[in-house]
């Protein structure tokens, strides 16, 4: 049995009979289900993993389930392996490395914030210019064959436009770069929750992620850059604390000693921050963002270096884009804010309850959206696998909106007389001498600018019916969009379809209250922030950030009050949006809190076992042998039975706790000889031997182990983790669930009251169980384990 | 051994070589030191507790010290105790009652801000109103007796009222609850971070809290009363969380399943936020100061709560605000920001620099601040410890305070024309007619609406003499007023001398370039945000709530980079103000990190041993006489050990931990017959029990133990905690640390390779280790534990 599939922790499918309950059983008859594992697999994986608890003779699964989890994601490991390496340096080292490290760190923070600034100004100005000259030529176009009566030059020609740009960018994502894919944020925050997705923060998709935001947004797709502004910075936080490409195959050798999973996880965690804060202008909306919707372990050290890192940014682009607009070194220039400067608007008490009625209709529709989206998925998933066949749709989504575009520019003839409205490129159509079509100055523009304009033209500047058409078009189209294999966001098309919506219902109720001057502004905004609110189901980051982006505090408590109301709206309904594509990618993300009612849950029911020990001085063919059959991560290290101790033949006292990466580092290395019985410092080996290969490790087929070498001995005692942290068979869930959260675990070995290893619990193990909320219900389920999705 | 001191984990004193090492020899032959144990203690000691490593004949600390931990602190613990009777309660009540918990949670929360504010807008309205009627009194006097050259007479009655208002408070302090001295920030801060500071959460403590402040700002003294609500805030959430006052002794049967110190503590974080929010009308503000200063354990859901209960708390303060100042319900009146609203000042790319100058002037006065603060309080826990000579030196402060307000008044005739300044009281002195004393202008007004004036002033309004002795006199008077036996805080004074300084560069700055019109608003604010971050260290939340209570985000990225500089130069000098309080106090506060380099330090150094444990089916007798002689919170439970197994009679098998509370219910409930052969359920005992008494037991002494049931058994197991948290004795102190701060713990025992307790560690065990930075340099030291301050 050699087959070492990369599976993080456990093999194959765990299941139960709780996890059956839950599948449908209405739906089983008649939907497509896959037989995960042949019965020979069960059969081999029987006599050695410690994966399995029930045997079921067949695995059932069906694509696009919401109760899957998947075995391809490993876990990140926080939890610092003190050995005798790690002791070793820090006497050689002393304080003055602790202060070299410390200053080393702001200084990486320095540099994340302006490199994602400047890639997000590139990305900026790509967008803007790319846009500038598409649509001038449709207009250009459009002007001409309107007099001729052949519109359909025009159509044909913004059509094709679509596809092309968006064909490129759609092919990099689907042959290059898959995980490029949407906005990047759910990765992000799967990153920063302790799950290793593979590629995710590599330099290759960073490049496709650039690249594709720009064609998804140029090719006139209901996407937003803000998103994929927030993954690059994530990216470059990767790239630049760990001092090598792993794209490039390039070492720079420095910051060697951060290359471990915390200081890289610290590090991704400030380039998000800085990421938000270069999309949106928003240093303090960043750190925000980083603490609620993506990190577990926080302190004020890693705050405080986020936010100077998110200053960084935020001043670097400002810089930038003021001398790109021309006014170069004037940070306070207006023109620097996303969504355009917003007057302070004044309220008053009696407003509230109209206020919270806009934070429901955010709420609802931001279901709506996500169920709608959620189907899309789950169809996605199930009939549209093949990468040409997402190619083509992303090239049919991109006909779709120009035609809609089109459509809604030909058939509702909504004039306004022009010098009233900013636009920039002012299109007569049908409209009489001196007039512009309002539609077509809204979709002739980027989405943003389009928020813009809804936020900031003059009451009246839109008509009625074409506001609601646009809504609904536009919701519908930024529903299908978001997850098409392109590079693009949520952010943007949702404030325009809300600010839309808000400005529909400013209209109503100027019409309901004819006395009053309605200020469209003010609605707009709460309608952009509800419908936003409802979608992603953010609360404090999205305020401040949509606080900062409009450059007026004096609006914050009408937003905070839409936003949550917003919010538990939504959740009365589904789930974000984000935690809806993670549990449909069956990632094993650890919630907040345990499951409630789980303390009669025993570490013996959640553990796997039985374990795959090693014995503190091993055979090196023995060390082979296991890593190759078994694709576990973390051995405990025991001591060996004594030959007179009849009873405890199967489990053995725990001594410490060595990773499979150790293991090869120290396997490629040749750190063994015939008796163990010279010490490890003979080998001259320290901590950057271990350094030097993170994070991707040889595989044990491509060591080169004569048959000789099989019988020589390690000691690994030095190397391992000495004292790990354990728990008592007895202990509950919320206890295992607690500790793994906290500290960031990626093994918890179980003992018995003598110390003896009876389990391993890892992130899937804890995973699996999952409270679902639903209309005020909840209950808990148990979800598959799959190798397959 | 019958003394049962109010001791948390540790007997005694606890010291080592390396402490020693630290106290300054040079120092040690001059100043004032005090024996703390008679040898007979430790004696006594020696025999049973676990606290002493190595004895030493006499124990001398000065008290004063920055480097003794104090041994009356006990630690909060987060950790649930999952017993029989927990499983029992969840079974029986299931998923409605998690439901019906969490909706408890959200109108708990209501309640806090809405009370919090009302709290906030009483001390307020009295301040302003009492302060109107003081200032307007003198001001008619003055004018009275300016004219018969009789000056005297107002001045001795500015003293005099100063005095008298200041004593009322002073004496509510020093003799009814000493705890509400101050500001209450660094109780707080203890609290979350796991200290129980004793009554620090009693309404008791929010009486004289809130009495105290008025007194303080009416008395003239130069404290703020922005402390004091934060204060008042974490006291409201414990009371109404708990459903109880201690201090009526009153039970109102309410919320009975929130009596744990896990729901105490995450209601008091949001209610410290509630008191931030009213305090400055900053509602994210106050989630991020409930981050930055406070928590150590976080999660979404109560950050959303805590959202919640700060935007109530502002909604409320501002209704009843825009009420009292006549414009009821319009909640956007700019009258309702504390430091009036600013108007977006335009900045260019080169005035960056200026910023930073500011930023490090900021940060070396605060650091100057601190430092004499920190000289000040020392002297006073020396030779001022007496409560009636503390009162004697608040009031002498107040007569000071209002000297060198007259003096300056007197000899600096500072006048400009009446109308240019928006002062209440305007005082002509010995100005020309239609003109007004601008100094009489500053200090016959509250610090806050002087920090107003200097925000908000046209340029010119002031001299630059005026500015420069008042910046040196409030500099001093605020860093005197820090610390006496008054509740006031000083953020505000801090705010008010930066604002003054900040003017004063100002001008110094149109000075030096005439060219230019320079903004004096612009740089007041820096000033302000300068000394204010130079004090207390704080970034982020610092920024927020200054951008909040000005109302303008435009002038986020000045005031960011200024408090960034701020806080990088004070910290060169030495800690924030509230850090300095803390260690002073002796508080065993958790940093946030481990102290670096310290893999070498093992459990079994750190840890207290040998241990007094309890065995699973335990006689009564033997559990009171182990109650009565250590004071130790938390004892391991353990098998007894086997009779024919001869090597292990010292140590034995852990089996679970009991907390002593615990045991006291027990007893007092008398759970327990004559042969423990009755299961628990007999008793119908549940957790109410427990509950019931929370979180003031009664003394082991006080309960009432017949002769004859000391014979009896009690069988422990269904009680006690089944799988604690335990650690081998080869952890390093970075994993103890980890693990403690992570899951607040307060118990840790330590277990061998055999799961036999060898040690216990506790809180103080591992604040004893800090690492200190200074100057760029840091090393370890190693605190004394004293049972003494």
């Amino acid at each position: 049995m050699s087959n070492s599939t990369k599976v993080d922790d456990t093999i194959s499918v765990i299941t139960s009979d709780t996890a059956n309950l839950v599948t449908n059983e209405e739906e089983a008859s008649t939907s497509h289900y896959i037989q995960l594992n042949k019965s020979s697999d069960i059969q081999d994986s029987g006599d050695g993993s410690h994966g399995i608890r029930r045997r079921q003779p067949v695995q059932k699964f069906e694509p696009g389930s919401m109760n899957i989890l998947s075995a391809k994601y490993e876990s990140l490991d926080y939890d610092t392996c003190e050995n005798h390496l790690l002791l070793d340096e820090e006497r050689k080292r002393g304080y003055p490395f602790v202060v070299w490290k410390d200053i080393a760190r702001w200084f990486i923070v320095l540099l994340i914030g302006v490199i994602t600034a400047l890639i997000a100004f590139t990305i900026d100005i790509c967008i803007e210019e790319f846009s500038k000259i598409k649509y001038k030529q449709l207009k250009k176009s459009v002007d001409t064959y309107v007099l001729l009566d052949e519109l359909y030059i025009p159509y044909l020609m913004w059509v094709l436009t679509n596809i092309c740009i968006v064909f490129i960018g759609s092919m990099l994502v689907s042959y290059v770069e898959p995980v490029a894919a949407g906005s990047g944020i759910p990765q992000v925050k799967c990153y920063l929750n302790g799950v290793k997705v593979p590629r995710v923060v590599r330099i290759k998709t960073l490049f496709v992620k650039a690249v594709g935001v720009i064609t998804a947004v140029v090719g006139g797709l209901a996407g937003g850059k803000e998103g994929p502004m927030i993954h690059s910075g994530a990216v470059v936080a990767a790239g630049i604390s760990q001092g090598k490409s792993t794209t490039f195959n390039k070492d720079f050798k420095v910051f060697q000693y951060f290359r471990e999973d915390h200081e890289k996880r610290d590090f991704v965690s400030g380039g998000a921050a800085a990421g938000v804060s270069a999309a949106f202008g928003a240093p303090i909306g960043g750190v925000l963002f980083s603490l609620e919707e993506g990190t577990s372990f926080w302190n004020q050290g890693l705050t405080w270096r986020t936010f100077f890192g998110t200053v960084v940014s935020t001043f670097t682009l400002n810089f930038a884009l003021s001398a790109y607009h021309g006014h170069p070194g004037e940070l306070s220039y207006p023109g620097l804010l996303n969504l355009g400067k917003m007057e302070p608007f004044p309220f008053q008490f009696y407003e509230l309850p109209v206020f919270m009625m806009f934070g429901v209709v955010g709420g609802v529709l931001g279901a709506l959206w996500n169920h709608i989206n959620y189907k899309l998925t789950v169809f996605r998933i199930r009939y549209v696998g093949s990468a040409w066949l997402r190619v083509v749709e992303a090239c049919l989504v991109a006909a779709v909106s120009a035609s809609c575009g089109f459509l809604m520019m030909f058939l509702l003839d909504d004039c306004r007389p022009l010098g009233e409205d900013p636009t920039k490129v002012p299109l007569q159509l049908f409209c009489a001498d001196g007039e512009y079509n309002t539609l077509a100055a809204i979709w002739f523009q980027t989405p943003e600018a389009s928020v813009r304009s809804f936020l900031h033209d003059p009451m009246g500047s839109y008509k009625p019916w074409s506001l609601l058409v646009f809504v609904v078009v536009y919701f519908l189209l930024s529903t299908w969009t978001f997850g098409l294999a392109v590079s693009s966001g949520l952010f943007i098309p949702n404030l325009l379809t809300g600010a839309a919506w808000g400005r529909l219902l400013a209209i109503i109720i100027q019409y309901m209250l004819p006395g009053n001057s309605i200020n469209p502004a003010k609605y707009a905004l709460v309608g952009a922030a509800a419908q936003l609110g409802g979608v992603v189901r953010m609360t404090i980051s999205l305020t401040v950030i949509i606080i900062e982006t409009t450059g007026q505090i004096s609006n914050a408590l009408p937003i905070i009050i839409t936003l949550v109301v917003a919010k538990w709206t939504g959740d009365f309904f589904n789930e974000g949006i984000y935690d809806i594509h993670i549990q449909l990618a069956g990632v094993p993300l650890l919630p907040w809190e345990p499951p409630p009612l789980t303390h009669n849950i025993y570490a013996s029911e959640v553990m796997s076992h039985p374990v795959f020990t090693l014995r503190t001085v091993e055979n090196v063919g023995h060390i082979v042998e296991i890593l190759k059959v078994v694709s576990y991560n973390g051995f405990p290290v025991v001591d060996p039975p004594l030959a007179d101790d009849a009873e405890v033949t199967t489990y053995k006292r725990l001594r410490g706790l060595i990773r499979r990466d150790q293991l090869i580092v120290l396997l490629h290395n040749k750190i063994y000889n015939e008796n163990a019985n010279t010490t490890w410092s003979n080998f001259n080996v320290d901590m950057d031997m271990f350094r030097k290969e993170y994070p991707r490790y040889p595989s044990i087929d491509k060591l080169d182990i004569q048959e000789w070498e099989k019988t020589c001995m390690i000691d690994l005692r030095p190397f391992m983790n000495p004292s790990p942290y354990t728990l008592p068979h007895r202990a509950s869930l919320p206890r295992l669930f607690r500790l793994f959260r906290a500290l960031g675990l990626r093994h918890l070995p179980i003992v018995n009251d003598h110390n003896e290893v009876v389990g391993m619990v890892t992130r899937k193990d804890i995973a699996r169980y999952r409270v679902w909320r639903h209309r005020g219900h909840m209950g808990m389920e148990e979800l598959l384990l799959s190798s397959e999705i």
